[in-house]
């Protein structure tokens, strides 16, 4: 759908990094006049809710730079060039949690942060996950630590702003709503 | 909580825009080891869940540069400086809806994309809106279509991904768990 479309006549690129890229696009509106668009580009991103056979969360703890804090979150991580999300999302469960799985299903994609990126998150759910006999190596600059709660004790940790992003609000409603 | 913490001792300032500011952190990363986070600095946001008297979800349609296409989420908006949330929320529930209430709950607040971005979106809830005697104008370069639609509309709508995007997806799923 183009309704409203902004049609670009010019963009500068201003940074390429390691994860993102900021583009400036001058753009014509709707109505002729013309602005400036600041966007974020990103390479997309998977999510996993993963529940073990006793029916708990298995959520990771990380320290997040943007924030200076470190928060609890469902196993997550960007897209490496050309990987197939589902890969990629079995590649973060393990990596993440040493756990594996051979039942990924595809819930949802989402767009995180519309209004100036184009990060798109897929989020698999499985409820069957067993330990891996080996631990595979995570990022280098990557620490995490894992932990399994029960829903009412991940939605508790949501209520003290412990658990606080998007991705794993969304989780917790998704699992409040399989269980009704 | 400062777990696995990365000091900071280097910023270097990439970008200053309208909407996002760009940094590159060096840190110190657990191990002692040294990485870089490129890091999104972004005033926040606000979304709102407003529902009619009929039950219906009030959705705007837009254009999102960022993935050049135009898609249908709720109302939302970037918080002015020193702007309350809650009046943020209401100013674009105003403003992009025609709508407005006195009677707005928090939800939640979430982080959209905390692997990069620092950007919270603080979410509000309402049943209870009523039309406005004068539409208030909006933000000049913004183009947005109101419409109205049962939950199950919206619902088919995210299938097709015409709704895609993290907060309009949380609100479907806060809306179908209040139903049941």
């Amino acid at each position: 759908m183009k309704k409203f479309e902004e049609k670009t006549y010019q963009t500068e690129t201003i940074y390429t990094g390691k994860i993102v890229q900021l583009d400036v696009d001058s753009v014509t509106l709707p109505d002729g006049h013309t602005s400036k668009r600041e966007l974020i580009r990103h390479p997309g991103a998977v999510a996993v809710i993963a529940t073990t056979q006793e029916g708990k969360l298995v959520l990771v703890e990380q320290y997040r730079k943007a924030m200076e804090k470190s928060i609890i979150e469902i196993p997550a991580g960007k897209l490496e060039p050309g990987e197939e999300p589902k890969a990629c999302a079995m590649r973060e469960l393990e990596e993440e949690t040493g756990y594996t799985t051979e039942d990924l299903e595809l819930v949802t994609s989402f767009y995180t942060s519309p209004g100036f990126a184009d990060e798109l998150v897929y989020v698999y759910f499985t409820d069957h996950i067993k330990p891996m006999d080996i631990q595979p190596d995570g990022d280098e600059d990557e620490f995490v630590e894992v932990m399994e709660l029960t829903l009412d004790e991940a939605v508790q940790l949501e209520k003290d702003q412990r658990i606080h992003d998007a991705k794993t609000a969304y989780a917790l409603l998704y699992l409040q709503l399989k269980q009704k």
